[in-house]
């Protein structure tokens, strides 16, 4: 039976997981989750995740939540976008939690604000702060792909697939892809891989449904 | 050979390692990083880790960073705080990944704004922000710990000393014990384990060090 996937188009992270199956070839569905119309908030979607986000993986009777866990249960289950060698998975993971950390919540939330919030209710302050976290994480993530063609060992992994989860979407959140070069190479190079698609192209949802 | 941990005591994140150390039982020695002098900055440490942050453990030739890896290396290493079920174990990782997205993150940054930048100097709209995002995690985290003495299966693991990575610091992050029952319940817990410490009895450097 198809993986079942908790998502929407928008959310970078359930992107990371949607890549993830994607590139390593399992048949998975998405199951569409309104967002913005509060749902994630909702006392079932808590019985399904107590911490009230996306993405969530069904996989038969297992319930996974995070997306850094569900990249992790499906690499282990195909032996795919993970290496056998220890210190390369230690890289892997290394790159999976700052990501986590310092990057992806940086850029989905300063995404957030500075588009799907009312322009009016925009908090300024916090968007000029956010943006100038954001930086750091890209000079780290920049100089780091310099002479390499993807995250860890020059081979694709899950370190890839957790970075990029928010860097393909349109909508400005001040990432010029074209100031990191670097960056902007390496996106190429994971677009480039067998199966990939954008996420409005792989899940369901997006801005314009919105009228945005 | 005692392994290093790269540390200062101000840090929740370097916390995470140390305790995670301390309770699995290994001999460590810290190696202080003077942060508030720029020295997680300085090109000596960039060379270290090239995040620039905090905790770097030295383990004879391996060089590890991130607090969740750091954790997960010494819960391999030791057999300790690590369930051997591979569905608990999961849900350990779930507890790790979200503590980076959703809580420390959150929470070292807002104490950092309200006690380590000068007064004048503190972004309040960005406090404000910071503190509503922290309840929001604070509130899955009190909710999950109804009825339970640790996140996972109810013995200690890595979920419980990163949780509680910046929660035991007294300087004021709007983070008030008493009005999160089961969190505060918890934090006792996790303190009553044999050769617990706080912070600032684990690792060198602490605000009054700085005249704070």
């Amino acid at each position: 039976m198809a993986m079942k996937l908790y998502c929407f188009g928008e959310s970078g992270n359930s992107y990371k997981a949607a890549l993830t199956m994607t590139l390593a070839g399992v048949e998975w569905v998405p199951v569409f989750v309104n967002f913005f119309h509060g749902d994630a908030r909702s006392p079932e979607f808590r019985a399904l995740n107590e911490m009230g986000e996306v993405p969530v993986l069904r996989d038969g009777d297992e319930v996974l939540t995070q997306s850094g866990l569900i990249q992790y249960h499906i690499a282990e289950k195909t032996g795919k976008l993970l290496p056998q060698d220890h210190h390369l998975r230690q890289e892997v993971m290394r790159w999976v939690l700052w990501d986590n950390h310092k990057m992806s919540s940086q850029a989905g939330t300063l995404r957030f604000l500075m588009n799907f919030v009312p322009e009016e209710k925009r908090p300024q302050e916090v968007i000029r702060w956010l943006s100038g976290r954001l930086r750091d994480a890209f000079k780290v993530l920049d100089a780091h792909l310099e002479g390499r063609d993807f995250i860890v060992d020059d081979v694709p992994s899950l370190a890839d697939t957790a970075c990029c989860g928010y860097l393909y979407y349109p909508e400005p959140f001040t990432f010029d892809r074209k100031a990191w070069p670097n960056i902007d190479r390496w996106l190429d190079n994971v677009a480039a891989l067998p199966g990939w698609k954008h996420p409005y192209d792989m899940m369901p949802g997006r801005p314009s449904d919105r009228g945005l």
